[in-house]
């Protein structure tokens, strides 16, 4: 169904997509590759939401290279749009520039429009082919893709162990137990979600500012803390410069104010126990548009995030080391049988220089 | 100075080294290859303790084949030996084979004869060069290298855990955590160990037989069980048949004699705590000719052997799970400062079916 230049042609749509990595939110990365006679003649990838999408900047660039798209191949990762939203239309763009066909990845994760451009497409005479590299396309927009259809964003959690699964000291010492490449891929973590989760417990123990800072990025992610007392300092780093959400549960009044009035903003989400209601957290997330959470909190947070199924994926460090009698990586409660234990599948394990990295899922029933 | 040919002939011996893992015990695993004109015309490895050598199986393979060795080169994976012990040495019996050449992929260990073999063979006329894959043969032979260079085996402890470093819950509850084909690969590494170690505690907790079972093989390693007050119940599954040895501290004489009567070994190696002297054990396995010891204990006996600086490497098996709080990986005490932890390298990762294994060796200063 696809030939060996689809893959290449894909591929290096993909590679394009990855290059709009940290910037599109709340859009997804899409790459696109315009091909004639077995040339490339125009690529793009989504520029920051609000300018053009990957199909209309590849356009662009074959009309500056002084090319025709009629009669071309548009290699595309993602469905093109079918609707007016801050732009128009890419499927609308593809047919008036008069492209023979439409290789896409995956069709457009939310269900409600899934299938709209490629019809659109089709019904324009275009022979439009979908699911070439599918699975690559849903990775780069697996967060775009958890809130299209369930409404939440993906939560990724990072955390640096020892060998032996321990975080900090029980003095509270944790910093640097990984190297520097560790650390530089985490922060490229970091850049590609739209928001990094931490807990007041991290907060007042290391005072991180939670920016971007190992990678380069005309974006910094929301920072967010749980901070269910509204214990947080006015001075605490990650709320410098603002773009920082302290979420509380039944807040005092007067400090909510005075975080409102100092740039922060602050959700007020209360359990039945006092608590942040994590879930519903994540719900409002999803409703402010975001796609990947970027969780680096404490052992306690941590084990919360997992006992309320608020966890998509680990993205753990081992460092190799080991600390023996320390705080270890969840805080969660002694089983009766190891049939109760959360169930993982590795989906990437590799050395990032010395330490070892894990990326590991939540197994859903 | 090496062809690619002599790669190729050497990767060749070193596979059938590798034949060799499970029995030679307490002799070297060696590989031998005998090529002439461009031809294999013998290969061998190392048999049985007191039978023969690789190289002289290689020659009477070659024999067999009705080849001659005569101006042959011989690729083999350690010097060939130079003394008279439970069999002639090889190098006279390659020099009066009348073999041209022979490409050694590493000295003898042993300081106090290394380079003997190949003094021998280079007085007699013959072409000898050394150090062709040296690492790969090193490896091969990690516990042979270690009792000739410092009189002690290696030790190798294995240990599987949940990916938060958890082995047992606080009920005991521990087995099955990983899967069929980690279990699989933990009897393969136990059966080229000469010895399996454990202790008490796992004895009377999960009463393990410590046998290899899901691997063929000719030889049954010995049982250890490191049990200071000599609680261990003649009835343990680990006893079963003899073949073990059990390691006290001032144990009582009459408890050492009904053991004995088992054909069950004993020793009692007390130290000033009234604890075996983990370092005195390894000593003592030493003495016996024993090059690889591989640990499946439970977190106490873990933590003392690594505290005493009786570790080389780590074996460990990660599944795919979250526990939360239970038993860790390794019993041993807070430190004040990072500074303070045992450092490791990771010497090999990969997934082992759904599981992952890493494997890392103690940093010596």
């Amino acid at each position: 169904m696809f030939s060996d230049q689809d893959f290449d042609y894909m591929r290096r749509a993909l590679a394009l997509a990855q290059r709009a990595m940290f910037t599109t939110t709340p859009n997804p990365r899409v790459g696109c590759v315009i091909v004639q006679d077995g040339r490339v003649i125009g690529e793009g990838f989504t520029q920051p939401a609000g300018q053009d999408h990957a199909e209309v900047q590849a356009m662009k660039d074959a009309r500056v290279r002084g090319e025709s798209v009629r009669g071309a191949t548009a290699y595309v990762t993602l469905e093109p749009c079918s609707h007016y939203g801050r732009t128009p239309p890419c499927a609308k763009g593809l047919i008036e520039a008069g492209v023979k066909r439409v290789i896409a990845a995956m069709e457009d994760p939310n269900p409600l429009v899934a299938g709209r451009g490629l019809g659109m497409l089709r019904d324009a005479g275009i022979d439009v082919r979908c699911g070439l590299l599918e699975n690559e396309a849903r990775e780069m927009n697996i967060g775009f893709i958890a809130r299209m259809t369930r409404g939440t964003p993906w939560v990724r959690m990072k955390v640096a162990a020892s060998l032996d699964g321990k975080t900090a000291l029980h003095n509270g010492v944790s910093q640097w137990l990984t190297g520097p490449a560790a650390r530089a891929d985490g922060h490229a973590w970091r850049a590609r979600a739209c928001a990094i989760l931490t807990g007041i417990g991290t907060v007042r123990e290391d005072d991180p500012s939670l920016t971007v800072r190992d990678v380069e990025t005309t974006r910094q992610p929301l920072r967010i803390v749980v901070d269910s007392r509204l214990d947080i300092a006015p001075t605490a780093k990650v709320l410098a410069g603002g773009n920082a959400l302290v979420v509380c549960a039944n807040g005092d009044a007067d400090r909510i104010a005075r975080l409102r009035d100092l740039g922060v903003d602050v959700l007020d989400l209360p359990n039945p126990d006092g608590k942040v209601e994590l879930p519903a957290l994540l719900r409002a997330l999803g409703e402010r548009q975001f796609n990947e959470i970027h969780v680096e909190a404490g052992y306690k947070l941590n084990g919360s995030l997992l006992r309320e199924g608020c966890v998509d994926e680990l993205l753990t460090y081992f460092a190799p080391s080991i600390v023996g009698d320390a705080q270890g990586m969840f805080n969660l409660p002694a089983l009766t049988s190891l049939d109760d234990k959360l169930a993982l599948t590795f989906t990437d394990v590799r050395m990032i220089e010395t330490d070892l990295r894990v990326m590991a899922r939540v197994t859903r029933d």
